[in-house]
């Protein structure tokens, strides 16, 4: 019953007066009529024994954004015909963090990086509208830091004054699902170390928890590896275009006081050229052309994964680079082996023939041997899906699986007993819809067209297809950008707010069918957070015409 | 024979070592092989009697970009092979700017809004790799202004290092088409001035000269018209949303002082839906529901093109507007008339029963009076083709016309006597391909589906199915960007560099089968400007991996 009042309370006062531009919308959210505005002398408390210097920053930022976001509530005058309201309206003085009894203080990045079932983001947020102090209460700082990013998205700016609508607030929230990335890809192009900043700042806003960190690729090596430093010095665009080990863990700490845990990925054995650049030793088929004949997209190239001093090398760099993060997971990739390289590499037939083995078994060593070291380093790995698909491997079901190709293969890796990291090209690839990159082709287009609308990736069902028990093994979803056209300029623009659709598709959970969930109440919402992401310096575009944004349903195909 | 052995020397050298990564490319181009180290006490003179202080900033703009451009070169190793050549290489130590005997001096702006016929773009370059002076020649300080943009591209960096390659050159220029233009649409969504002045920029550093304004539409209308100051304040999404008439003036200055003509178009009877939040009684269809069947997109609304007084209104208000402009051209639109919105406006058909008109006469009555006060200003009205293929109007063939639904359309345009730009969505239109923008379906596509290449408009034919009598009415052509997606955030990554494919395909003129006009000579060329225009502060987008930018045909289809 009390969820049906919630829902209802939640229904009527979206629908009246559109108070709860919440992105993604909390579990739960009872509202009332009452303006709240914010006291000019407005204070955060935190009620811990110790406060975690992360915790204290984000209390920072927080008041730093009820100050300078000052965004006009999108409504035809922008929230001018609220200021009447401000007469009668009472002052919040203060909002108190607290933790739930019993709960322990632990700092933000350390809870970021906890194992997935461990990672505690839940919260309750209490606004009175008396002019007494609102709550957030949870269970770990963690749930604390989601709790102030969704208390930020309730204040608005008119006739000089920040202001909620909707006071009295109760709201009860937590993920239904505990994997939420946004996945970038920095070989195809190079982004500076301030790019992946913002991008994490604007991944918190909407609670992602995961920067998949495609590093390397066939066609860069920006990773600084102390290791192996001839690496990123071959095959780096240049020596500024490299990130060097204090660059990443700048990156690691930065994510994770923001909530966010970085996954690196190794892509192996195919998007590899790149180490040929210092190591050709290694790689078959390097720089082979035709590259199509190859390779999907050029240079050609991919590790001898059939020779044992290839095999070496990679566990080597593996542990390396692998060390060098917190994070309790690691991707050694897997997409798009090319069998055909390895056919013509003589060097790779004659240790099949030396070994006796076929590709598929010297694949599954390659992989045993790179996930043994990961293991060992306390790391739980993971693989695309064409490891568990299109080769005969013998993957624990302890490997987690990111199904990329389509979104009907989530139930082939499901039946397999995998734990499933939603990619899906078709309904998540930021890059599709942008036309082919191949120089001397005026008819290609992209090969994942079209585009993907931020409709689209919102109608995403995690659980299509798949049984009860299927059902547990979906960890929850990442939305990647590929950046063979894509770099800095437009990092903003594509991600965003598509990401943001994403993100909510992750931490409610559900279908389109549900009653909260749909493209007509969904769209409002999104405008604001995406309003509010322009306002914080992050480029996301317009999704309509301001026209369209600021009269609800005026844009919608029957309108 | 002199032809050619210049387009042999271009061929070569391009061929060579990729020296004249010049975009647009120009008419001729002989070098050889020499580096050429620029001074470090490089100077800019002007030959001019007096020198005028438009011409005067261009040379500082050279300068300045000389020195922060700081370009490496796009091949492996960003230039560091051409430091040996920097030994036996001679200093140049200035550039002289002459204008040809008998040619009368007069400001960039006021060349830059001559009549078409009138513009002398061309302009010549000789540079000497002896150590003595390098000198631009031309009629005009126009042809100077596109001269020094030229120079400004030889340039490049390595060991500290400003350089070029390819010296002694010389270089023999102009543009085959007089209209270049690019088409911003500042309705849908607002664009600061910042933003139009930064777009100004990047159009005259690939020597685009004409800045079409779709400065108003049915969604706002962000224009201060000081006859009319309801317009704007009641249409503007809000008061800071607004081109003050300062800020206009101030757009046309700066556009004018870089070689660019500001054309504004004021589209009627469509459209114009925004004029009826302070003029309801000159709308038909007046936000009527549901908005598909009264417009193409939402809010519906047209001008009441048969009453009298919405007609003096019309004439009213073009006469206001067209008087600030200094272009001899004014765009009166005329695209997607929808003849359902006045079969059911009563106003409409009562004044087509009185007086006894169908509707396409009232439609040419409407047009013969807002273009005979233009042509009163000494404006040459331009039109969207639906004026001339979709209704049966009497326009005289001094008008011109923009052909912008099919490319197919240009021959009927022209079969009629009429001018002609291009602007065909099925080659030029930017926003196709980013997905449908209405808010409650997923399954809709942009109705231009797919994204336009950089290919694909570089492939374009502007005398395509033409004669040649009927290629003398092809003007040029302008790349277009609707805002419905789009605004300052994502405004340089989605109009370049694909907006400087399209200025080489209106300065070279010519087709794909010609010797020097084809996909992967043009693509290094290309990356190379797109490189530069990052370095000057225009997020144009990577067309491809920087792997592939630095290896020339690396990444092409068959490579």
């Amino acid at each position: 019953m009390q969820n049906h009042y919630i829902v209802f309370a939640f229904l009527l006062t979206f629908l009246v007066h559109n108070s709860c531009a919440l992105w993604p919308r909390p579990a739960s959210v009872t509202s009332a009529n009452d303006t709240l505005l914010l006291s000019s002398s407005f204070a955060i408390h935190s009620e811990l024994k110790t406060t975690p210097s992360d915790l204290q920053d984000a209390i920072t930022r927080t008041k730093g954004f009820l100050k300078t976001d000052k965004l006009g509530r999108l409504v035809v005058g922008r929230g001018t015909s609220d200021i009447p309201t401000f007469k009668s309206a009472k002052s919040l003085p203060s909002l108190t963090l607290r933790l739930s009894e019993g709960s322990t203080v632990q700092s933000i990045a350390n809870e970021a990086v906890a194992n997935l079932s461990e990672r505690q983001e839940g919260y309750s947020i209490s606004i009175p509208s008396d002019g007494t102090a609102a709550i957030i209460t949870a269970n770990s700082t963690l749930g604390l830091l989601r709790g102030l990013t969704t208390f930020e998205q309730l204040w608005y700016m008119a006739g000089g004054q920040t202001y909620m609508i909707g006071a009295p607030m109760e709201i009860v929230d937590e993920p239904v699902y505990h994997y939420r990335g946004f996945m970038l890809d920095t070989a195809r192009n190079f982004y500076p170390v301030a790019d992946i900043k913002r991008s994490l700042d604007a991944m918190s806003w909407v609670k992602l928890n995961t920067f998949y960190w495609h590093v390397v690729d066939s066609q860069s090596f920006p990773l600084e590896v102390s290791e192996f430093p001839e690496l990123s010095i071959a095959a780096a665009y240049s020596a500024s275009d490299v990130y060097s080990e204090n660059d990443v863990q700048d990156i690691i700490n930065y994510a994770a006081e923001r909530g966010i845990d970085v996954i690196l990925e190794l892509d192996t054995p195919g998007h590899t050229t790149a180490i040929g650049f210092s190591h050709p030793e290694h790689i078959a088929c390097n720089l082979a052309s035709p590259w199509s004949d190859f390779a999907s997209e050029p240079p050609a190239g991919q590790l001898r994964l059939a020779s044992p001093s290839t095999v070496n090398f990679t566990v080597d760099l593996m542990q390396a680079v692998s060390s060098k993060f917190r994070s309790q997971f690691f991707s050694t990739g897997g997409d798009e082996v090319n069998t055909n390289c390895y056919t013509q590499d003589s060097e790779t037939q004659k240790e099949l023939n030396a070994s006796g083995l076929t590709l598929d078994e010297a694949l599954n060593n390659f992989l045993m041997a790179t996930h043994d070291v990961l293991r060992s380093g306390g790391k739980n790995p993971i693989v695309k899906e064409d490891m568990v698909l299109k080769h005969n491997t013998s993957l624990p079901n302890s490997t987690i699986v990111v199904v990329w190709i389509s979104s009907d293969d989530a139930k082939a890796v499901a039946e397999k007993g995998f734990r499933i990291i939603h990619q899906p090209s078709d309904f998540f690839y930021l890059d599709c819809g942008g036309g082919g990159w191949l120089g001397d082709d005026i008819t290609l287009n992209s090969w994942c067209d079209p585009f993907k609308t931020w409709q689209k990736i919102y109608s995403f069902d995690p659980l299509a297809n798949l049984t009860a028990d299927e059902a547990s093994l979906v960890l929850g979803g990442q939305i990647p950008l590929w950046s063979e056209q894509s770099g800095p300029e437009n990092l903003d623009s594509i991600a965003w707010p598509r990401t943001a659709s994403a993100a909510e598709v992750f931490w409610t959970g559900g279908t389109l069918d549900d009653p909260l969930r749909n493209l007509s109440s969904a769209l409002p919402r999104l405008h604001d957070v995406r309003y509010r992401m322009v306002q914080r310096g992050v480029n996301a575009i317009h999704l309509q015409p301001e026209f369209c944004a600021l009269r609800p349903g005026a844009c919608d195909l029957d309108a």
